[in-house]
């Protein structure tokens, strides 16, 4: 069952050893976690060549395996893209650190005084897909929140993220500390993954990034806890009000546009546009511009009868259209009575990312008070829910579960507090 | 699979009903939920005999099923207990409400203002074990908090509990809110909580209270995140420095007694006392105390010389008997040779409680640093590491894992963020 990979351990042994490393990096100075980024960055530059050797072997065996261009391009770095995550390594040390951080200490009537104290995680399991830049980039993060991690990525980058993890494993020596901070599970197998899911008294947290099927499956098979994200559908509700104005009328037609095609593929991307009736005036203006953009709108009767009276093409709706992810240029579209049938139509369907565009203030608040998602935004677009959009300076992942952290995970979403109690031989009475 | 308890539907609408009843409660302002808390006081009060007359029967099925006497105890409700509960719901209703709190808006060089603003969970699961006040201090602590809740409590308190869910529903009612925002699970069958674990999609969180066996259950079974808790192994390291002064060596006696003896049926009693070679010499003094109070206790070699040269009683302990929760008159013992190795032994068997017992600013320090547990003391009780002694006036549970809440968790623990961007038609570059 544990039979280990060649060159590692069982992932017990693994865990035990990321572990013992999580108890040196918990007490490390803010300076001595920068430090080893910058060693980090520095051993990325100078092992360009190793490292794009690698790669260019994954990026082979992938062709040869018959992978898509798509998949291809997510796993081959450039000498570009290799300085590229250099720099966001440099970027991660100079982000505030939020370990050590305390709450101002309370006298208690029992004559105790109490504090929390900010601390690292402690072990993280990290699963994610075929792009090797997240390697570096999550380690970079758990070594600034002083977290130890098992990183198990895509089994087309073993190669890759093998020479990725000996220049982080080296930049840890560099500055004496464990290099089992930070280990690459090698065996690409299933059931290491399962393994790694289930080593609950010695991982804190599993945070997949990937595909909803990855997600499930660290869902249903974890006692690790696990933190989704990333998943979800994005709507836009746009009230009548937000089309009295021309200056309204374009911009609004700029955020829905900006909301799909900016990048179609990302989570935070417009999935189902809501039309309050009373806007229904504008919506080819806005159709005009997403069909220029080659999108795909699927449309309820009402929207359709519209946009065709406008001359413009969409397709029937099906019900499936809705509370639908589409992440492609393809969108869904629902003509609503107003802000109630808005606010209960993404009470069915949301929980990511939604927006309303509106001149109403009181409207504004209702929504932004009513939608319980991981973000609510009024007149802006969905793509700002973004660790770096919303000033985290690096993210993680995204979460849309509730518990512990929700929306861009940054450095103090890999942290936990612990009381500290301070007393003179104080007895509870 | 889904076969209703004949009063109630599947536990999928049960949810979903709860869902709803949600959506209403996270809007309520504090005053609404303060007088919802209030009316519940007074319908518990009111229905007295009622409550009592179906605790009785749940009190002589107990008896007739041959349950023990200290399970049949736990279940019983008095009258003055149950005035007790209702001014327990009062006192939750004088706790500061969570819900609505705003981080500073950060402008943000994109032009968009950030914020977080901080909401209610959703719809919490609470699995618990006999004592019925649960039924209410949770269901009044969930309300507060602006959360729905589903309540599965142990078959033994059924009856007991469908009186209390009538008071709590009867309050909901009278206020104008849906009765569905508090709902018992009535079908004790283990099928049901099976179901109640895996509705991830309408249940935000799962909080178990109860023992190792139920928290492993929810760990294993759970696809709705789990908070666990409330169990855990709890030091106390006597440190040299705390024995040269006889204040402080009958200082550090009265601390064990109390971490031992007050309440030894709870997590955070004493399990194991560590003590420096240094402050072997005050061992006995200590120990007496703790046999006086019919202690057990299960000691190293070394300990053992000395506590036997001191004509004191006690058993060899074996390795089993260190990272053992006993939860009982019963500890362990070990003399270590200072600070190091008491960090490392913490390190290997503690998450919860831990205690040192020092002079020395330094140590301390050392000691509050090192240790990762949900409570670090220095100089108290560990009695201490609970809802009420450390100021958040009520709790739901005692987690011990890392994610979202550790240690007591309060009203805050059950409430979560969104984020809220304000735009004026802002885009994404």
């Amino acid at each position: 069952m544990t039979t280990a990979f060649p060159e590692q351990g069982p992932l017990r042994v693994v865990a035990q050893q990321a572990r013992t490393a999580a108890r040196t990096l918990r007490s490390l100075s803010t300076e001595r976690k920068i430090a080893v980024l910058h060693a980090l960055a520095r051993e990325l530059r100078a092992r360009e060549s190793q490292i794009l050797e690698a790669n260019a072997q994954d990026v082979a065996a992938a062709q040869a395996a018959g992978l898509g261009a798509a998949m291809v391009d997510r796993l081959r770095l450039t000498p570009a893209a290799l300085h590229g995550i250099a720099a966001d390594v440099e970027a991660v040390a100079g982000l505030s650190d939020p370990v050590g951080e305390s709450t101002p200490e309370k006298l208690l009537p029992s004559g105790i005084r109490v504090s929390t104290r900010r601390v690292p995680l402690g072990v993280l399991g990290v699963i994610y897909e075929s792009r090797p830049n997240v390697t570096v980039d999550v380690a970079a993060l758990a070594l600034m929140s002083g977290n130890a991690v098992i990183l198990r990525g895509g089994k087309e980058t073993v190669r890759s993220n093998t020479a990725l993890e000996e220049a982080i494993q080296a930049a840890l020596r560099a500055e004496g500390l464990p290099q089992e901070a930070v280990q690459v599970i090698r065996d690409p197998a299933r059931e290491r993954m399962l393994e790694l899911l289930k080593l609950d008294d010695l991982v804190d947290a599993i945070i997949p990034r990937g595909g909803a099927a990855l997600h499930r499956f660290c869902v249903e098979n974890a006692t690790v806890p696990v933190i989704v994200g990333g998943i979800g559908v994005v709507h836009l509700y746009l009230d009548g009000s937000f089309t009295q104005d021309p200056n309204d009328v374009r911009r609004a037609a700029e955020v829905v546009l900006n909301a799909k095609v900016q990048k179609p593929s990302a989570c935070n991307a417009l999935d189902t546009l809501l039309v309050d009736r009373a806007a229904l005036t504008v919506l080819p203006q806005i159709a005009q511009s997403l069909a220029a953009q080659g999108v795909e709108l699927r449309a309820d009767p009402e929207a359709l009868t519209c946009l065709s009276g406008a001359g413009l093409q969409a397709h029937p709706a099906q019900e499936s259209d809705y509370g639908q992810e589409f992440l492609a240029l393809t969108m869904s579209l629902k003509v609503v009575a107003g802000l109630d049938e808005a606010l209960n139509f993404i009470a069915a369907h949301g929980n990511h990312t939604d927006v309303i565009l509106t001149r109403d203030a009181a409207q504004a608040e209702r929504f932004v008070q009513d939608v319980d998602s991981a973000a609510v935004m009024v007149n802006a677009s969905p793509r700002f829910n973004d660790g770096g959009q919303l000033g985290l300076g690096a993210e993680v992942a995204i979460s849309t579960q509730k518990l512990h952290a929700r929306g861009p995970m940054g450095l103090r979403e890999l942290t936990t507090t612990k009381w500290v109690v301070m007393g003179d031989g104080h007895t509870r009475a």
